[in-house]
């Protein structure tokens, strides 16, 4: 998140991290910058937790400000670790922060120490940092072509400096990132879904293209390609549950491509039911979208807690053995004595479906079919969003009838390929032009995975 | 919110707390009884901050437990006012959790402040505490009656002592209060609503009757009823809105009340349109009853913003300005270019509806009719939901043509009378039999207003 | 700690207190009142630390304010027991703080309970409250010395209403209560010791006076004296001990009165050695008297450690056994080969002493000899000095010689009563006009003990 | 303060920052290394506040630890800036601690930066420690000799890696370190002051020399000595004020220089006189070594306030000038009609001192004397001690009739410097073979001021 030219530049980009708030709840953290130098502010938490006093924006002046909220996909959270990160480097002030994962970041980060290099922090952002701070480069731009050469990964980056605010994607664009402008004053705005111009009354421009540097000054905005193009791939798991329903990722609103599975999941795997139940809140627009195509009545049969925190009191084995629903509940009225059809949007470890299928059965329910909005997840992702390590998905080791009877549904059918990408309106996996990246079903990693694979050179 | 006779049954009660943490969201306490006495927990903010440590939970042992959530209808809320009230007499200690309002709690006040009672608090709870304590009755029960038959109000009541529990309801029933039993160790549960009992996988046994007294003791479950009977009057604003959708109140189960009028409301006022968009979350189910009997689709059209919290900044007028939308946004690929019906609960202020209504005109909405599930309202609740003075309930003052232009829809309706009871089973208004409490709409208050016109005897 | 008639009674309030902090350093309170009403402020800790920003000394508005430091004889120093009280009568607000211990406190304690009222705290200090509250007189004087003659004990007590400033001592008055008044602006202050004036250079007026009630309001200072005269009998500890050195109470100066003890004490108990140490802070006076006398060198030995606060981690028992000295140190320069003559205030459980003579020795010294600059502690104080029970004092349960073997030294001696009352100005105990109070030394209490001795009618 | 070799090194590090509490009392934190690696803790505030919780020191396992005080110079006192700092290099992880200050670190911090340095906060101690990550040379000690050739200074030094622990002094030895042992477990501990090894019970083996590296791991203590030898300038300010009284440094008790300093200033400045009242705490043994040598009688007649904090509130104007005393206050009966000498060991801006006149006059002194007992302060310290710049050093501007006129004295004196170093065993400051720096009076500095001249290259 980055606003560029605007009063109050903090308070809207922490406007714009509260509309992303799903996107991380771990942290939350702004750098603005004035005549006075960079402020920065931040701290563990929800951004209405971390931002919640007039006098923290009061002291974050400036009409530019980035923005960044933690999702952590490993370790503990430190405040050492809470992005943006910032720097004082010879040709003045930089704080970066971005979103995503580098694929060889443990491997720069050795050769950097080597060098000399002091990491404060485990995050991949800092890599980013060093490679600018060491660059034989004269300009921050020229510094940051030449860090993002070295890096591999899936990752949106907003950096600021007293000059200008930079956004930049991967050259795939796995993860998104969006340009958009202030009506009245004009003032840009960077962010990763659009939600966050929403919330604050600013006009969609365009997505920042895979691979492209966007470069936001007075004078306007100017674009660097500096990679030679190839062929992009979005994160799909973006649009199956990621996203915000109401925000538009490279040209799909994410509300309707969720429906549009739900149409096609309907198609591929009807079911004789009475009642078609979503898991809120991520499962409801496929859900709707199977009720319109089966013509069987939807229903809100799940009610989801909405009060539910990450600090709430890990009950003991002995209150846990009641069967205890903090998260969801089941709407008994709905769901007695009717054969229900439970639509959701994906499967990892199982224990959760496990849990919800309980649930609607003591509810009353004579028979449960799940269905499910992508397909199999059978692979980690190492672009950005947290899944557990390989043996501990359902998918990768358990064949269908096997994870029904793990879930315990009488039936159990996921979204094909064809299906998913018709959804998104092409014909089919094989048939698309431009393509995405769906290595959390496929195992198909379209960027190297250098870390992993212990390679010193990539 | 009770739990007799289960092991930690503190934190049961903490469950049961936070599936109702939609009736308070203020503050949060427990008091607990074990051999070594009382113990008692109380903080600021929802029950998961409150009760976030295993070692708050340890620090209240015992079988038995009662809790409270906060919602304050009017002043500060300050620790010494958060419930259960706890105090020792000379018969014990005694510990006392309410929901509702007494309509003479000021009255009873004075009087007891004459003669030489001290309060610490500003709660009506108090007032029982002081009437326990003054009573020349000489067991706890005799004096409970002894105290309830002086206050007059619309509550639901739970205390708890050393040697039981006790559950009351007011005369004509207004606030709701169930009993329920866990089917392993036969711990007795009492709870405003059925919610609590799902979360904890509780059976639900009945409803506490209008005007009666449950004592719970190792013995099992007692019924005292010291009150001549008078015909019940729940709240039926309970249904349209203050509820949660998965409880059963009064044998009606919630959701399918607000569907049914939903159903009503199409019947009533139904409009050629494109879209039935509810306002989240509230006016879900009525929106989808509206939906089923016009036979026009259902889409979420307005997302709700799960992480909008009380702490979040108070944005400068610069920025409210641009039109900030921090608990709602519209979901512009359902609503662009077409005509929308928007459901919602009701028009209090008519503020809330103005914004959500611009936002979706905003969006792309060529027309925008608002339908209302609930009468309008036009008279503030005296019995326990917080409503601001007549004079500013939109309803009390504008007609219904001038409402819809304050609002800026096209066509406005709320629900007739009729259809609001033929949704919940009865013929109609004037037809039924066991009355309900509507007097936020209708001025007809079933409860002396003793406070309010300042008599001093009631 | 009273102010009445000076612009921010409040911060000269916490001015006083803070000069006051070595009475109690539990916990701290202010209430002050303007015509906004009664506000108040309490928290765990120093002064300083309750009182630390000037946003809270601007939440308490007023020309009149009284405050308190907590010095607990028993029990947790909870907020609600942090003084000064405050209620809401029928006669308007009064707020309560009192220095001492009632010995009747229980007794009506359970008179008060069964007669309904209802205790907030454990403290003293709100059964005065309730007798207040229930007296049948009609005006706050006339309540407030009903209440006085119903209560046993040794305190001085300050109160404020809206209209006036009240202090009263008990009627041996035990416990000191002066009062003075501030040059330019003729407020008047009501304190403990004079050292709360000295610091916001108030004149000393006088004593208050052995069961006098002073009424301070505008029109000046009037004095009540509901009490049939008795022979009044101050604690002599104050002088030994409890007060600041820079104090003068009952027209005595602590500093002299504890340098003449230290004259009895040579003369009583010379020693032939090389260097007089005390330990530091409370011992210096006497020592000092003691080196004139006895023409020994006075020396710094023993360096006490500033820094030492309540909160300091435990040591384990493994470091504990190196000998840690958090509070005391040795200095090695002025004890090495040297006979050291150890004079301090007063032995209680003994451990302490044996600790500071270990370590003395273990820095050298060929001989060490305490001298004490009381009699030997063999009772525990009811009148508001916290004290062990009498089967852990040593000097109840051990001779002299035992004494000194327990403690380690080469020899040991108190001041006798007719040295220690020399020191005061007096021909010695028996030859008294006006007595004190040494119950502690001698086990002769003034003042019934009738919880002690579980009497139910006093 | 380090420690090797103990169990529960942790907690024996926090009680000898404990005993050096009054070498800076911003922030504390401590390092330590067990096999699980390297745990830190840090917070500002005083070490028993940092170190309140057991837990906190159960964090911090391993039998080996650094710590350190914050004494700020200048700037604000954030958490990035507490030390130890820790940092992980490609040989392994090393902490750092140091007391003093670089002359050259704003220079070489330049440099550094330059070359792609990044640091994180605003301390000396990140200057060693970048210059030990870039060194060339292999092993952390060839690296760190290497790091201490490039910075000058006045600092001792403390580090601790995995397999040792580091203490170092600078060449000139300005600022003091010593090396101490646990008699049981033969652990070694390293400190500024020999009242850190008191306070656990262990022995004084040596003062680190000069220029000297200690090298402590399980094998022994090796000394290295990378510098070749010069005549060391310990700060003669160490043994007037800075240090506590009851440590020896180099070989000079401090308690018996301060004495001595008090008797050579009665003999080069005697007065006819009543009473020798120091200025607590730091005056007192000057005072005692006046008193001695003058015969006059020494007496306590000003009292310190023990429980003075960092955070109490700033009195208002108007408050202020009623001759607030927060610190100090004044014992009437000693001062009263007496002709008074105030002893103080050094007058700064001369603002306290004229506070502490006027108040000593107004509690009835007839004639006030003060006698200093270090020469007058005309220079600021760039080696550690906090002076303010020379335009607001009362001496710098001021002769001596002038500044007792500022200070309202009937006569001044100051030490001289034969007496000064008479006092510590020389024949005057021209005859001395060892020097000591004292140039905050001479203006002598015996190490090159880089940063304050401006010098890139030093």
């Amino acid at each position: 998140m980055g606003i560029w030219g605007a009063d109050e530049a903090a308070a809207l980009a922490a406007l714009g991290l509260h509309a992303l708030q799903h996107r991380g709840q771990e942290a939350a953290g702004i750098v603005s910058h004035s005549v006075e130098g960079f402020r920065q502010h931040k701290g563990l938490g929800l951004v209405g937790d971390v931002f919640n006093d007039p006098r923290v924006i009061a002291s974050l002046p400036g009409r530019s400000a980035i923005g960044h909220n933690r999702y952590a996909t490993t370790g503990a959270t430190l405040l050492r670790n809470v992005q943006p990160l910032f720097a004082e480097f010879e040709f003045g002030g930089l704080a970066v922060a971005h979103n995503g994962n580098l694929t060889n970041a443990e491997t720069l980060r050795k050769v950097l120490v080597r060098r000399g290099c002091i990491f404060q922090s485990t995050t991949d952002s800092e890599v980013f940092v060093h490679l600018i701070a060491i660059s034989l480069y004269e300009t921050v731009m020229d510094r940051l072509i030449d860090a993002v050469k070295q890096v591999k990964g899936a990752y949106s980056l907003v950096a600021l400096t007293s000059d200008m605010m930079i956004g930049l994607r991967d050259p795939l664009g796995v993860r998104p990132l969006i340009l958009g402008r202030l009506p009245h004053s004009g003032a840009w705005v960077l962010a990763s879904e659009t939600c966050a111009l929403d919330i604050m009354g600013a006009e969609f421009v365009r997505d920042v293209e895979p691979g492209e540097i966007v470069v936001i000054d007075d004078a306007g905005v100017r674009s660097i390609k500096p990679f030679s193009p190839v062929s992009p791939r979005f994160c799909v798991f973006e649009y199956i549950y990621f996203a915000r329903p109401d925000s538009v990722l490279e040209g799909h609103p994410v509300y309707t491509a969720r429906q549009k599975i739900g149409v096609e999941l309907a198609r591929e795997s009807a079911v004789d039911a009475d009642v078609i139940v979503p898991v809120p809140d991520s499962g409801v627009p496929a859900a709707m979208g199977f009720a319109m195509e089966s013509g069987i009545p939807f229903e809100m049969g799940i009610i989801r807690n909405h009060y539910v925190g990450r600090t709430f009191i890990e009950p003991t084995d002995h209150i846990r053995h009641l069967g205890v629903r903090m998260k969801h509940s089941a709407n008994r009225v709905v769901l007695e004595g009717k054969r229900v059809v439970l639509v959701d949007d994906s499967i990892v470890r199982g224990t959760t479906s496990r849990k919800i299928v309980d649930m609607v059965r003591a509810a009353g329910a004579t028979e449960v079919h799940m269905r499910i909005s992508s397909p199999p997840t059978r692979h980690p992702c190492f672009y950005g969003i947290d899944t557990p390590e390989e043996s501990k998905l359902l998918a990768a080791t358990h064949d269908l009838a096997s994870m029904a009877e793990v879930i315990g549904v009488d039936s159990l059918a996921f979204i094909s390929f064809d299906g998913l990408y018709r959804a998104l309106g092409h014909e089919g996996r094989d048939a698309m032009a431009a393509g995405y990246c769906d290595a959390c079903f496929t195992g198909d990693y379209p960027i190297e995975l250098v870390d992993k694979e212990g390679r010193l050179v990539a």
